[in-house]
């Protein structure tokens, strides 16, 4: 056997390396509008456009079922993908499921698992279509693909945010993470004793957004129906330093963020200080919001500045002044960086 | 704490436990045309049936990396989704891939893997439209999902089989078991000395068979160019018995195979000799063989009885007759029993 080169995955990153197996991927057919590189693939069928994505969960990676009853990580499973049709501004309609479980699960666990899917999909009008259910060696893995559908015209893309443009999110950030915080400092608890008592007392909302994210289908809804068309969306599930510099990049822009623009819910304010973090850094690179991250030509500044739920937090600027954060107190910028979670690192 | 009850899952077996958890799935969409329980999904946009397939390929379970190469395995998990969309007689156009992947991995290993993905996506004129790149803490997952499209009255299902239509296969069966249990001997060899010399001399065909398995485009496109369209039709991933009891109680029928005439390469039958075992049961139970078992009505006699590659091998019949196998010397039949590779047993 000849010795052959071993390049460590960790040098590249999930995104370095989704990019490095995927770049220059040949496309030949006709209905392939748009591949690798959004929150969803584009297929043109009739007059209607496809969307489809896909997410392969692993235990021990994605969730611990320390913590995590089973039936919450089906509901969140489901919503995770749902959350990427919309941030398409599709309308999510089927979706597959794929299990693969150890001896250690028993049918009634899939049950609960399963009802947390069907609770998903109920609540967003979503049909289960299909799937596979095989053993694993170890774990539990989840792969869910949803198909959604837009019109032609409304799919948003992340690639085209323009300078002037108004950088926008729904609801707050960096509760998520918090509430994974809070529930890896109890675990110890509920791993140790039977009769345990965790502190979440005042928390319910951390814990509420780590276990129960909500894919923004009001948000989309409430834009289509005030007539404002996002130029680029993209949901936040790493952190929104990644996304930022993923719509930028994608836009060939830069940006200007306001740090105390940035929506942060109370408790998790109260959290962070807890345990001395900067509150900041937690929504900027927390993760797992679920949120929409978007813009909107300046002209629609009217009409999103007066919308319960969406905070203007910024906006786009030519590629040359990079992606920046205006820190609170106004008198200087930090280079946005992607810090947010990373799936492969060590 | 409660405690709740424990159903062990090999109870209820693959298809028990999938059918357990996904029977009454409502279906609320109107575009979605029909959802679990055939090789695909099928929905409908415009004027196009949209065909969607899923499969997770977990290490330990469906691969043994021991004597896998990677590139066979990315042609291989391609390959056995497009089979899944050839047999609803569809034409596979693009696929999304999920990995998972432990630190044991380098980036030339996902590019090994990705070379086999590609070169099946090639020959099949499928684009690769997305996925998913993460980690696990042990082992490989890979999970593909296969898009499809059809002309709405070319879909073909399990369940139109009719009293009186011929049953039919293309190439031949066992052989991809034959490679497994070749495989597995030679395992032994692999594992042990570096410089082994495997025994393969004359087994080439098994090998090929298990390590690089092909979508049979070829059968559907010799069908539709003879005007034949089968009336039911599978892809034989599990077993021809299995298959085949999933097509008779799918469509309500019993059906008859004759021993004679179930088709099996020379090497197959050698190498069943070798380990003493049966061969129509390697045949039958043996799994992975990747051809299409179809039937059609017995008006199509003449036409398929002449193509190259196919073999009637028995009759739909009447439910209450039952399935059954009629041996070789034509004295006595044997209920077919789905004694196929059952991926949830201990």
């Amino acid at each position: 056997m000849t010795e052959k080169n071993r390049t460590e995955i960790a040098t590249l990153g999930e995104f370095g390396l989704i990019h490095h197996l995927t770049d220059n991927l040949p496309i030949g057919n006709v209905e392939t509008k748009y591949g690798v590189g959004d929150d969803a693939a584009v297929l043109q069928f009739g007059d209607e456009q496809v969307l489809v994505t896909t997410d392969l969960l692993m235990e021990g990676v994605h969730f611990d079922l320390v913590y995590t009853p089973l039936k919450h990580l089906g509901y969140k499973a489901a919503m995770v993908n749902l959350s990427d049709i919309y941030a398409m501004n599709g309308t999510p309609r089927q979706i597959t499921v794929s299990l693969a479980v150890s001896k250690r699960f028993c049918i009634e666990d899939l049950e609960e698992l399963y009802e947390g899917l069907k609770l998903a999909c109920k609540s967003h009008h979503v049909d289960i279509i299909g799937g596979d259910t095989t053993s694993s060696v170890t774990g539990l893995a989840i792969s869910i693909t949803c198909i959604g559908t837009a019109p032609k015209e409304d799919v948003v893309y992340r690639n085209g945010a323009h300078d002037t443009d108004l950088i926008c999110v729904s609801g707050d950030l960096g509760a998520a993470y918090m509430g994974l915080q809070l529930l890896e400092r109890e675990k110890t608890v509920f791993a140790g004793q039977k009769e345990a008592n965790p502190d979440f007392a005042g928390k319910e909302y951390l814990l509420e957004r780590q276990l129960k994210p909500e894919a923004r289908r009001d948000v989309v809804e409430k834009l289509r129906s005030a007539g404002v068309r996002p130029t680029a969306m993209m949901d936040v599930s790493d952190g929104l330093s990644s996304e930022l510099l993923h719509i930028c990049s994608q836009s060939k822009t830069g940006c200007r963020v306001y740090e105390e623009r940035i929506p942060i819910d109370y408790q998790t304010a109260v959290m962070a200080e807890e345990l001395n973090m900067n509150v900041s850094t937690c929504a900027l690179n927390g993760g797992e919001d679920y949120e929409l991250l978007f813009t909107v030509a300046l002209a629609d500044y009217e009409k999103v500045s007066q919308m319960d739920g969406i905070r203007i937090i910024g906006y786009v600027t030519k590629p040359e002044l990079g992606c920046a954060l205006i820190t609170r107190d106004g008198m200087s910028e930090i280079e946005l960086k992607a810090q947010g979670w990373n799936p492969l690192k060590d």
